[in-house]
Order: structure tokens, then C-alpha cells, then sequence
């Protein structure tokens, strides 16, 4: 007799709803997670208004805290009742991109063509973490322990948007010394912000108008925010590196104008490096690319994932490098995800991060 | 008593003439070269269009083969009557982006503002090559010497085409065995498909449709050649490439279309290597970009310059690794330099690249 | 009743015979191939010797080439029947260091301790290639289907000596107009001259005394092939340098001579690349080093493997950047693998690499 | 009429003393700077026991902090009266080696061959900062202004120990979540280990013995530190990481031991980066290397310098990132530097750096 689980569960444009599915079978090489804490991610709101096209009747979510409950077959090197995190991008190890070391492009499971979706699995193609019980695949490479002493909301930012935001400081290849720009503080924003001073960044400048966001901004790491609604972000970055412009600019929202004012504010020679999900065409104004001449680059970077992945992102916090428990402004009981999606989507009650917990 | 030379000068939009005007006095750190042999590039014609501004009375050119005929007071190891060259970006070596390695980014010399011009100077800021001299700023970065036994003719295209064409390959960071796709086999596109073969690149797919140009490419290393008349190019390099798409696109060209294609067909966590002189703004349509989710690296290229890069590339000519030399399909005497710019600007007689001798 | 093949074990130093073994129970991620062509490898005479330390009764060989009999369970992507090969080092895809992208050093399936081995399995820690069957475990991640078109013999190289050699060129960072020196044209050291050439290496600079592979080195790209027992190879590499020293220097033997002598041929900020499987510890002389003040860098590589390795590899020889057939020097049946050793152990009649076939 | 100033000058192994110089004359290229304060290096105390060779007469020091007394003929950008500092290795911007980006490396001025001594000059090849004034050369390069607000004390690390600290934790490449060891904690290791905070290491383990330098070690960065009379440091390392070994080790005082035991604490895959300065060849155990096969890397670095790198740094110490001044333990005038080089020679007094300023 099939056991049934509560999740949140794609239905239209519009509408996630908390529903009764079966707990799913575990395949040789799968393990089954027990979720103890999960959340919610801005794409997630994508999916609910239909901007992110994903089958009806998905589970949602891929940021999953739980427990092992039960391993396939082949899984070897952990047990049940260990407590484990896995990343958004599930990585299968053996694909050609893995194999070339782009495990976030892996695309062995895709099924809308071998372009569009990396390697991005859960609450996308498979189901996902807004659950009492995930199905991870490829376990062996997704599975990382969590390290005695930390707890579920200590460690519930590193699948998505600890990695995420690190890898945007990541990809700008950001050196000691650098001036860097973070265009949005909302929670991926502010992660590459912390991102940019764990890399060496000595000048860290932020673009935001949320007070709240602004103020969390400056406790991690910006040396400079600028409120877009009291000066223009490009002329006030220009002011304060008298004219030298950014190394690395980081663009943390998905718009135009965070993309334009990324490419403005780069020196010659500069990188901008664009973690949004976009959803409208983009342009590049001739004279912010310097006709091409400028020697610079435009790095998108998808959230990194795979256990190792999460092994480091674990030791950052373990080592108190970085306390991101202060994004978690919220907390609900998976019986009530529908009111949590409400208040997120709407940016309601200075909500930064939901910690979701299935009991 | 001040000597005159002849020079080819930049009057208005539509019109670059010969004129008489004075020798270049040498300042301490400058040497002047007597030029034997120079070229015309594409971008003189935006420039003679009017779509890339100069100073009226600008000497144009940045391509110079010649000897020393007099050098500075304070510059060291060289000899007048040494055959050499210099690059068409020259850095000074001592500006806050040499010292950090973006040399041809030296705004050093810069009168436009520190940010839209890099360190082109040469028929850009300053007189340039097309004339009897050429006084060469901060001769000690920038004099290369010619190695004996090369020909002016087979020089001549360091200091830009193939100095910019290898810098698209090698931005893209071309490792072996890759699928490259080069759109625009002009002389650019052309250096940038010999660069990809120098890299190590298997499959190199070249988009082109004047036949002369396509087969060049296939001299220079082109496996396929899509004619983009007779088959879309994007369509055709995912039939080559099985789906998969290449690892690095490399632009040639700098038009939308380009761009554009040159995006598409990059694989999940490929590289667009732009190298294109573009006049207008860029659109990325969100479907080619993954909705910024395909680790993707779109990075433009100036070209290198500098002794070093030249001493590099007069290398590749000396160790017969490429033969460039059938690139030059025509040949002037300076004299006779505005029929040069009339055929070069209107492509006639399957004109590549013209030599020019003011003697 | 389990069925018997032959199979090339080591039974102890100085001993290695043809003896008949059962053909391995194919696990669920495993794949059986039934082995067409092999080689020996320098290292197999390592352990022939007891340089190198295996277990008793393994079977050795870590280069196949052959056709898939058997999949497991849980391996999709392939069929029985298709024509493949696998790398000399078997990834798993899952472990810490291949999510990090170090595929070679995955220590996954090591039973003597983290550090020592790296990936590298077949014919080390399980059994290997010289037999007429060939368990590959972690398929997915490791068989490579071979192109239409290519013989066994065409691609035999790629597993080991090819990935090898380029992975000297690579290491090394070699750039185009590079001035690369090779140490010793083995097998190994002329696949890392074509390596070079085929990263854009100008100036290469081989050092060997066996007429053979002289002649072969300068076939495979070398420009300059420097007797070492008729010149002092330092004192050459710096006269053809002109005292420049090279930007990268590569090891290809394992010999604290031509390591020293790599070290001592560098530029300043040049790098030694290291292939060779050293026997006994290495000096490095003050002055060959500088102190420590030279920014050097040594860096070694064990044979990059994995399925995308080996298309890349394959590509490069379906595109005929390269052929390596004439390093086939003589052929054997699997029957009288015992002579093919002897011949191979002491490098009699010109003998550069050895096709086996058991049939 | 020559002006006369003090200089510390070498006389002989074993005796460096303050004598009367004139002060230099100015050249076109180069800058006179009034010391202000400068320190004692552990490289000069290799010169004053003779073990690290220069001319007799040579004013020793590279570690300047000073005014600018006069400029030569062609130095723009800056003006007489501004503080700056210079590196301890001075690039010209001109050399080969600079325009390949190798600025350390720069052998321009190199009076002892090409390779052996990279771009150091100050009390190297030319008279050094333990005086009254300093020229400069190739000013424009080299001379970095002072932020306002900085004191002396506070960039007086920055042409040396801190730039050659970070470097260490730069050429190992550092990541975020790697886990580093610092083998010895002097200036220079103190540097590294708050270099390797910086790059975004979250576990770093250092190895000291004395007192002082531990605490200072643990307060700059260090997670753990390890005494090495107490505790073997590889022992400790493996069982700290778990038998990982780590991710990168950084050597910093030039003996075979902190050289062989950064090895030996090496992760498969990990770099040893290596900052001392050697006095005796050095052995790599075969067991430490892996044979050969781990695919490991050593690289060393000289001290980066030039405007730029002296600007980040400076940088570094406006943004608070790194305080630097408890480093300086002892004051001394330049008139007692004798005394300064009798301490810092004996370690005595729990000293660090001295600062020494010339009024």
C-alpha cells in the first residue's frame, strides 16, 4: 500500500496548493530525505505566475534540509538517519558536462531539450523539496552531511542561495583589492555581497532601496549603499571610485536595469557577472560595451551544486565566516506553505527568507 | 627647418586624402619609424564613414611596418636602421591597467575620458601609419624587431588581424579538442579560425558566403563552411555539432545577426568570444540566454598589443605555423592610397587585405 | 558455470604471464567489454619490474580498446554490440574530487589510502586490459563510443599516452607563440610534442638520443631535436633561446635528469610540466630554482580520463590533427603477450608502442 | 655641490652600518624620495650574513615609505611634497617580461644575468630605502600615493611582507571553503595566513613554535595553530582534515622541512605555494610527490610590485580589512639601525617588524 505524504504542488499560473502524493519509490542509485526545513526561492515565484513554465502537478522547492530515510541499492557510504543537506542543481556525475567539470550544466535528465535547464532538477523537472519526503537521484554525488553542531537554519541557505550568490563573486574572479558593485539585496543580492568580502573585495558597493535589505547589506560586507531612489546608482559608483569604475560588477535581480547599470559601472577591462533569472530580452546600449572594444566580460552563473559544493558552503558557516540565520525573517509549518508563498511573493512584512518546517 | 612627409588624413565623414604634413619631432620616450609597408582595416573605414569619430586631420592607420630613423633620448636597446613593428594598440606599460596585466586597456594616453577607448592610440588619438612616418609612443613597450628572413608582407598582419583574430580564440579559451564556430571570414574572422586551429580546436565551423573568403577559410583551418545564404548557420552547426552546440562562438563581425547566431550556438556553459567593431546596441533575446541560467560567457577582445605579443606572433610567421601572406590580395603605392580606401570600402575584386608602400 | 578467458597477470617481480581467469560477473553500474586491442604501457614495465608495487594475480593493462558485450543494470546510454573505449583512469563522477572537477585524483575505489593513487584502476587496483574481457566499473561515466570510421588502432592511444602527453601541454598552459621544450620522446613525450603543437607551441624543443624517435619527434612537431648525448640539452635550449629560457618545459621521463634539467631550461615565471612516474626522490638544485624567487611553477599530471575526455581525444584524430599509427611499431596476438613484453621491457627493435589483439 | 645623507650600507658579511652617501642625482624616469619610514627585511638579513650576495656599498632595504622630493624631467601625474610608497620590486612596465604580465619578473635592469633575480632592485642591484632619500626608478610605475588618512605605520607593510604574503594565498588560488596550512609565522606567514582569510580559506591551520606569533597567528586569520615541538604538523594536519589533507599548503620561511611538510599535508590535487627564500637545495620526497602522479603542483612567487598592486593593498588597509600595526613591535632612528639589524638578526625581544624612520 503506497504511503502519502503532504506537498506543494504546481497546479496553474497562479495557484500552488498544498496536496496529498505518494512517498516515492527509491530507485537503486536514489536515496529518500525525510525534510526537516525548507524554504522558498524567487524562482518558485516565477513558477507560481506561470513566468517559469513547469508541468502542473510538480512538486516545488530545491532547498532541502533532512534526514536520510531511506537509501537505493547501490548507495554506499552513508547511512539512514544521517542528516544531509543536497544542492538545487543535482549534478549526475557521469554525464559529458560533469565529466568536462560543468556539473551545473549537467543535462542527462532534461526532457525540454538539452539547452534550457542545466542541471536544475528538483521542484523543475523532478519533483521537488516543498515536502514531507524528497526523492534525491544521483545520491552518491548529491548527499552531504551536515556537520555536528549546526542546525537545519544555520545550513538551509547553502543549497540555492548561499551558492548562488558566492558563485556570483565566484565567476567575477574577484582578487584582493577588488572594487565591487552588487546591483539588488534581496537574498541572493546580499549572499553575493558576503560572497565579495570572503573573496577580498575592499570596496563593496550596493544598490538597493529596501531599508531593511540596506541595512542588512552594510552588516554583510557593503562599505557603500546606494538607495537607486535618491541618486543614480552609475554616477554615484563613478563618484566614489573617482572615475575608475568597478573590476567586478554583480548583477542579483534579472532586469534591464540592474543588467545596463551593471555594464556602466564596469572599469575597462571590468567583468559583469549576472546571477538574475531573466524574463524579457535584454540590451546591450553600444556605448555601456564601448562598441565591443572594452575587454570585458558578461558571465551568467547558474547555483553550483553536488555534495563537495555543499561540503565547503557548510564549512563556511561551520568556521562563522558568514551568519546568514538573520535572512530568515519567517517561519511556518509546511500546513501552512500557501500562506508563506503569499507573503513572500507579495514582499510583504520585510520578508527576507521563509524557513519551512513539515511538522 | 621642418620636413614634410605624406600622410593619409582623416578630413570629414566620406573623405581621407593625402596631405603633406610635418615629420613628427621625437620626444624622449617616442621613436620615429619610417614606415615601408602598412595596411587598411576595417575600422579606418568606420572611421572614413563616419561611424567611429576622429579629430579632423588625424593621420589614420595603425598597422606599421617600418625601420628606426631616429629614436629618443631615453630609449635604450635598439639601434636606428632596425627593421620593427608595433603593435596597433600600444601600452605604456606604466598605467595602473599594464601594472595590472589589461595592457591594452591603457588609458594612460586617453583624451576622450578613461573609459571608451583603451590603449589605442595609433589613427585613433594620435597620428597613425598611413604615411611616410610614424612616431611610435613609448617606444621601449612597443618596438618589436623583425626577425631576419620575414618579409615586410608577412609581418603585416600582426599588428592587428592576427594579433585581434588569436585573441578571440584564445579568450574563448579554446582547449583541444573543442567545436569552434567563427562567424564573418573576413580578415579578422579568417586570423580568429587560424587561432582556433593554433588552439587545438577539432571542429571548427566557419559561417561566411563570398567564396573567396570561404575558401581561405578552409585553407586556414575551417572543417565545415556554411555558406549563411543557403543554409541557416545556427541550424546547420547543431546538424555538425548533433545537438550539442560549440564550445566557444567566436563574432567576427559586429552586427546583430552575428551576435546573435554566435549566442545560439553555444552549448550549455560555452563562451562567445565577440571581436566585432559594433555601431549599434545589441539585443540578447532571453531564449539564447538561458534566461541567464546556461553559464555562459559572452567576453569581448581589443587587440593585444605590445613588444612582447608581436615578438609572439612574428614567432607563429617565422616557425611557419600559418601563412598569412595570401591574405594580401592587393598592393599601392601610398600615392595611390584613396584608390586603395575606394576598393577596400566597397570590397571590389575579392580584395582581403591591401599592401601599401610609400615608396 | 562461469566461463574462463585468458588474461596477462603479474605473479611477482619480474613475472608477468598469460594464465586463464574467470570472466568477470558484471555488477549494476559496471559494464563487460570484450577487449579487441590493448598495448603495454612504461608503467606495466614498472610493475613487471617491482618498481612499481602491485597485487599478486592482478590482471594488468589500463588501455582498451573493444566492444561492449554486457551492460549492468542501472547503465543507460549505451548498447551491446557498440564499438568503445575507456581511459587508463576510471572517474567514478561521484566522489568529492570529481564534483570538485579533479576526476584524475578520485580516490572513490582506492584500497591503499586517500593520497596515492589518484583514479587510476584498471590494471592498479582491479583488473585490467590485457585480457580478452574487461570489467569498466562507473560505465556511465567512463565508456566513450568510438567514432564510424576510426580503427582500433587509431584510437588505441587515447586512453593513456595521448591524454598524457597533451595533459603536459596542458598543465603547462601553453599559449600560442610559446617557446615548449620536451624531455625524452618516448611515447609519452611525443605525444606531449604533439600536444604542444597543438596548443600553439612555436618554438619546440625535443631532447632524445634514439634515432627513431628523433626522427618521429620532429614528425609530430618538434622544431629543434637535441641529441642529449652530443650536446649539453641546457646549454642548447639556452642558445636556441637566445638565453631566453622556455615559457614551459616538459618531463616526460621521470628521471631526476630531466627534471633538473626542465627546471634549469626554464624562463623566469616559466613552468615545469611533469608527466614521468618518478622512482626515487627528486633534488632541486638552489640555483636551478632561484632561490624560490623565480615565480615557477612544477606541476604534475596523472592521465586525465573519463568519457569526454576520450571523444575529445577521438575528435582530434577523426579530424586529423594528428596521427599517432606510427607509434605502432609491432603487433601481437593476446597468446604471446609474454614476447610482447620481453620486447617492450627492453625497448628491443626500435619498438615504440605494441598493438595486442587476442584474437 | 653633492648633498651628503645616511644610508645603511653593506660592507661585508657579518657588517651592514650607517654611513654617509651622496644623495642620488635624478634622472628623467626617476623619482627622489624623502624617507619617512622604512623597516628591516629577513632577506637583508641574509644579505648581512652573506648569504644572499650584493655589492659591497650597497644601501640595503626595499620597504619604502616616503615623500617625493623631486621628479625627473618625463614624470607626469604626480607632484612634489605627495606621500607614496613604492613595492619592493620595481618594474620598469617596458620589459618583455612585463608586457607578458610577468612583472616580477622583469629582468630590465638586471646586472647578474637574466634569470637569477627577477624585478627586485631597491638593496638589491640599485641602493635601497635604509636612507635618507631613495631614487626611484622608472617612477611612473612604481610610485603609489598614500590614501589620505593612512599613517605610515600602516602601509609600511605593503611593499613587502603583505604583498608577498597575499601572494602566497593568490598563486595557490585559494577558494572559498578550501582548507589552508601555513607552515611558519613570521612576518611573511602572518601575511599569508590573513591572505588565505581574505581569499575566502575557512579552515587554516598554522605551524609556529613561538609564543608571540601564535597568538599574533590566530588573531590575523588561523582556526588552528599548531606547535610544532609539541605536535607533528603533517600528523595533526591529517587528523584535523579528517585524513583529507588540504587544499592548499603555503610555505613561508625557505627550509626543507616547512617546504617538505607542506607536501606531505597536500589533498590529491593540492598546490604548495611556496614564499620562502632557500639557502640550500631541496629534496621532494617520492612518497610526498606521489610519484609523480598527484597531480599536484609547487609555485612559487617573488613579492608582486608596481603602483597598482601597492594601490589594492593600501586599499586592503583603508577598508579595514587587515591590521597590520601590531606587527611593528619595535621603533628605532635611523641613526640606531644598527642596533635594529642586531635585533631583528637574533629574533630577540619577541620582535616582529621594527619600524625605522630617519628623524
Amino acid at each position: 500500500m503506497t504511503q502519502m505524504m503532504k506537498a506543494a504542488v504546481f497546479v496553474e499560473p497562479g495557484r500552488i496548493v498544498l496536496d496529498d502524493k505518494p512517498i516515492p519509490a527509491v530507485g537503486p542509485n536514489d536515496a529518500l530525505i525525510r525534510v526537516t526545513t525548507t524554504t522558498i526561492c524567487g524562482t518558485d515565484i516565477h513558477i507560481l505566475k506561470g513566468e517559469y513554465p513547469v508541468e502542473k502537478g510538480l512538486t516545488i522547492g530545491h532547498e532541502p534540509v533532512g534526514v536520510i530515510e531511506k537509501l537505493g541499492a547501490n548507495v554506499l557510504g552513508y547511512e539512514e538517519g544521517q542528516r544531509v543537506i543536497a544542492g538545487a542543481i543535482c549534478p549526475s556525475g557521469y554525464s559529458h558536462a560533469c565529466l568536462d567539470g560543468l556539473h551545473s550544466q549537467d543535462g542527462g535528465s532534461c526532457r525540454h531539450g538539452i539547452k534550457a535547464l542545466g542541471g536544475w532538477r528538483f521542484g523543475n523537472t523532478i519533483d521537488g523539496a516543498q515536502a514531507e519526503f524528497l526523492l534525491v537521484p544521483d545520491a552518491m554525488a548529491n548527499l552531504a552531511l551536515i556537520p555536528d553542531g549546526l542546525s537545519d537554519e544555520q545550513v538551509l541557505m547553502c543549497p540555492d542561495i548561499m551558492s548562488t550568490g558566492f558563485a556570483g563573486a565566484e565567476s567575477g574572479n574577484i582578487k584582493i583589492g577588488d572594487t565591487v558593485a552588487v546591483f539588488a539585496q534581496g537574498p541572493i543580492g546580499l549572499c553575493a555581497t558576503a560572497g565579495a568580502k570572503l573573496r577580498g573585495a575592499t570596496t563593496i558597493i550596493t544598490v538597493e532601496t529596501v531599508k531593511a535589505r540596506m541595512e542588512m547589506s552594510r552588516r554583510l560586507g557593503a562599505d557603500f549603499v546606494i538607495d537607486y531612489h535618491k541618486a543614480d546608482p552609475v554616477a554615484e559608483i563613478m563618484r566614489i571610485t573617482q572615475g575608475r569604475g568597478v573590476d567586478v560588477a554583480i548583477e542579483a535581480l534579472g532586469l534591464q536595469s540592474t543588467f545596463e547599470n551593471g555594464l556602466r559601472s564596469l572599469k575597462p577591462g571590468g567583468t559583469l557577472s549576472s546571477l538574475g533569472v531573466y524574463a524579457n530580452d535584454l540590451t546591450i546600449p553600444l556605448d555601456a560595451f564601448h562598441a565591443g572594444l572594452g575587454d570585458n566580460k558578461i558571465i551568467t552563473s547558474l547555483c553550483p551544486g553536488g555534495k563537495e559544493r555543499m561540503r565547503r558552503l557548510m564549512n563556511v558557516v561551520a568556521a562563522e565566516r558568514i551568519d546568514l540565520k538573520p535572512l530568515i525573517t519567517h517561519r511556518y509549518a509546511l500546513d501552512r506553505i500557501e500562506d508563506a508563498y503569499e507573503l513572500f511573493a507579495n514582499q510583504r512584512d520585510g520578508v527576507l527568507k521563509v524557513a519551512i518546517s513539515p511538522f
